[in-house]
């Protein structure tokens, strides 16, 4: 089972649900970078769990604790490991999932690729919270990439049928900033209140929903990445596809490029001032694999969370027969808006292992 | 410029549109693979231009030498190198591409990474030429996974708004083998004419269209990719990527999902005379990144062509100034029929990478 | 600073001599291995200080605290996270250090590579502390490779101009087994004392001694590992080197083979009861890269240990200016005994890298 | 089969010794470079065959043909694509190395590897004949690095008990130019006849031997490279394993060191007119896997050529029985002065990619 990832800056997660503690190294990193812990701090509140109502009952601080890498907050150059305690580890009798397959959940897949032998806990290492290291080591991307003058952010594109507007060609620091404030962050903000119904209407009903987050990194320079195999997308992708739930990676537009005429789908070149734009951003800032200068702009699709308390039909591995599954207790109706923050990390974490470090002063 | 891709197959693809030849290494190919040559013939065919007035007007037979790693058609385990001469390499003009970015292309991206050193003769190494010799590494890895049972087939899903049937949760050899007897291949055969008809009135107005294409990968047993940055989608999307034109990849019903509640999205299993079956295939086939048994499926969006002869706005990088491009000549008003068959190569490369050669007799 | 290595099983390192613990995620492992913890506390005493008078004064029990990818002692299939936790970290007074570059150390060399950041406590990530969550890794690999028939035996070859025997070409499971009974393990068993003796003069001379380790893998097929990049020297010295220390790495009878006469060198085949075997071992089992189901064998050689008690002419890097260096205190006159399972470490993990998990029943 | 290596710089090679062409895809060059085609044609001269008598019979130009990623001379950033046709491909009958295996090759560890299916004649891809792709592109590599400041050059250490003296302390670009102008470059010229006599004597008695090349990469600033697996020992040493017939790698004065005291082998810093120098260089200028600013030097152990013409014994493969090889014709009885150049361009190609393009002007 292969945890490890990248180049320039290098992850290796690790950790199960139930385990003693979840975590991640990152290599690669300079040396010199100051980190700003209460950023960190934030970042990692905005997946945590148990915030309100409407997300997952269990309760974790999700604080990380540094054991290598960082003297007096300051990386020293050498592997950057941060570990994240369970604490509620022992709470429950999972012992029915080494049976009975949730369906939408990787428990069958699993059971087949390690024989049984995967821990099932919580949904063991397949687990959701595997995103909170994840969190973490974004977060320090985004720190460097800030000293770059590069910003990522997002916002919840949808909620089921209840659709946000998009990025606008626009897209600057202030409306990342704006975002960074709101509880459900939208552009538009009336529709935060169709959307928080929809998810309440979703959770009284024992049932989930899920939706698309839009993301943008701006001031990414021209001229960054590659044809094929290194384009930004075949760099981005990977990543966006290793969140739990993501099923769809578009650019720009996305699937709606297909509905233009050749003549609308193009991204007219003019000069402002000397600066080279785009009349349009439809390519979300790409062509060819590469940037041009345009804000890079992405969605990614994210299924209804398949935990649920309704009755469902599955299968029982040890008889081999038909089932029936209810798992009763909360569950996160929505994972959407906690998903917001493992995106952006993402898109950091990748765009900055294509630019490197050489931009760092 | 990163041009190699893979662990358990691994390909370095090289040249450009017009320079002597294009062509790609594969390494890590088993020995004693017996060469169907007939079969790369075709579906080298598949995609090279000049089949009829719809596509391009460039004329190449797209015939693969190969100079390394077999003998009388049949692998020494050494790397296969494949090359494919261009045979009309100095037919145009081509200077004004060092000036005019033509906008959907690379070349103001390009422009500014290889800083005007780049070969911009029909696109150079961005060409989707550069996809004949990923066709051909494709064709050997579907006839190495025919020998494990495994098949890939593709259709077209749409072209601009006219939409085919989607592959069924019973998509099998046949339907996958009717699909190879159509130019256009469909679904449903009734939206062939539709299709057809729309792509030439693009052609007529000087104009282009795009499209989507799904793709299934049938027989691959459960049990099958890792979890985060190895699952199954993070291998195949950078591939899909890599594509020139590709905006969009989305695995199983891909946005649509998002739209279901989760008791709908969740695919249950059932057993079907001792075999583990889902009644649904929402999730396309894989579950935390790893298959569960049911056919992979996947579509991918491509944008209109950006070669159009209609007038365009865009700059002049040397005069630095606002300049008007209008390249005659024939264009392919849509590319989506022939990436149908580049779609399946990367979808069998990036599954044979995943499974390697431990199940090839 | 990339702390990743490795395929088919993956390491991720971390930590520093005197922050809170040090470790390694090892990724790719399969599920269901029963892992013997005795074995791998009796190769953790094997390399861990403190065992005589002759090694360093610092005691540690190097005990490994398994995080993750382990339930009852059996592997999940996640990433199998050790920590050893470091329990006399806050000992002494390092911050001479931050500007007095010990000769021989990486002392110099990291200050201009992270600009004085680095954690010089003890050496930091330097230490050859970090061979422990290494050595750990390899008992791993062993017990792996112990189920597909395959050992691996080192002995320590020479100490400064003592020299020991050398591997036979009948190195079988017998020999590599006594040698672990050992404490100071060699062939010929007189040179144990004298051995013995060059390490303690060299401590009481305040001074230091190296030596040679060689090491033996034995009843690996033939056929296996790859020409060129991927041979199995290719595949193991990175490994061997990255061993503080080492110097020199050579397979079969190494630089001696040089002296030979090609009539000599070649080792000539012959067939034993149906089976192929070799008169000789020069190359040490391995010819284009690939095993010829010889023992594969090399050597390798490593340096004095740098840490002398000894004054010592050397730099400030504050000052800029000429200083003397003496450092009290015990230290380890000679780490070639304590060396010998971390070299076996390195080949386990090489080869298990190179066979993967096929042959694993 | 792997063929296909690096990170900054990445190679793939292919083809067969007696095939249509070898050659190499270099990908990751940066735009721009103008390429100096007199001195890589003067390197493909160093390694060439046929030269005088005392080579292989062999004669070929060795002209690299490049295809891709060069426009006039200079490079375009896409892959760079240079091959070799093989000239006398028709011209022996090798079928009896279907059957009987040359001690010293890879021919029985191939032929278990690739189940009798790999292109035998002339050794096919295991022929040293693949090492000239290698010099071609480690002339580009030599290129590049010239232009920051860094040298690479190699002299021959010994032939069989023939030594030459060491690379001093003070090695610098005059030593290095003048080595290129030797036939059989030595530091100690007297050397020359001596090793020149050895080589004939072998050749009258249809033997062979082998020898030692000392290579120094020089300027390279203190603070390059990483510790453990990715130190500049670990990432030059898999290279240098990879030229055909090197047995041995050793860095700085290599095994010698484990002779010295830790008071001896530790190098002494000290200021010199502001800039830190070392007064002995034991260590080659690399501790803790960096940099420490001295000059970059290494050793490695060339084994005799298994090709001669006495008679040897050894198996035949298809009756399984022993067998008498005889291989009459011309053989090279010494390849150590024409391996100075591949060893130089291995140097060359490990060293360009850790240190990347970022200091290139």
């Amino acid at each position: 089972m292969s945890a490890t990832w990248g180049t320039n800056i290098e992850l290796s997660i690790f950790g199960e649900s139930h385990g003693k503690a979840i975590g991640v190294v990152i290599g690669n990193l300079p040396a010199g970078i100051a980190l700003d812990m209460e950023a960190i701090k934030k970042d990692m509140g905005r997946r945590a769990p148990g915030k309100n109502k409407m997300s997952t009952a269990r309760k974790e601080s999700d604080e990380v604790e540094i054991i290598s890498g960082v003297i007096d907050n300051i990386t020293t150059g050498a592997p950057l490991t941060g570990l994240i305690y369970n604490s509620d580890q022992h709470s429950k009798d999972y012992s029915y999932l080494k049976e009975l397959m949730r369906p939408g959940h990787s428990d069958y897949s699993a059971y087949e690729k390690y024989h049984g032998f995967n821990d099932v806990r919580g949904g063991g290492h397949f687990s959701g919270r595997l995103t909170a290291p994840i969190v973490f080591a974004g977060s320090i991307a985004k720190q460097i990439l800030k000293q770059m003058g590069i910003q990522v952010g997002a916002h919840i594109k949808s909620i089921k049928d209840i659709e946000d507007d998009s990025f606008g060609i626009d897209v600057n620091e202030e409306i990342l900033n704006d975002l960074l404030l709101q509880e459900y962050p939208t552009i538009n903000k009336e529709k935060y209140t169709l959307m928080k119904k929809t998810i309440e209407q979703a959770r009284i009903n024992q049932n989930s929903v899920g939706g698309m987050i839009e993301c943008a990194i701006i001031n990414v320079p021209a001229g960054i990445g590659n044809p094929f195999f290194d384009s930004i997308e075949s760099h981005l992708s990977p990543l966006l596809f290793s969140i739990p739930a993501v099923k769809s990676v578009s650019f720009g537009i996305g699937e709606e490029i297909t509905n233009l005429l050749g003549s609308e789908a193009n991204d007219s070149y003019y000069i402002d001032n000397g600066v080279v734009k785009a009349k349009t951003n439809h390519n979300g800032g790409i062509l060819g694999g590469i940037s041009n200068g345009m804000p890079i702009t992405f969605k990614v699709g994210i299924k209804p969370t398949p935990s649920i308390s309704l009755k469902q039909e599955t299968i029982n591995v040890k008889t081999k027969q038909n089932a029936i599954l209810e798992v009763k207790g909360r569950h996160d109706p929505c994972i959407v808006p906690r998903a917001i923050v493992v995106v952006e990390a993402m898109a950091a974490l990748g765009i900055l292992d294509i630019l490197g470090y050489e931009r760092l002063k």
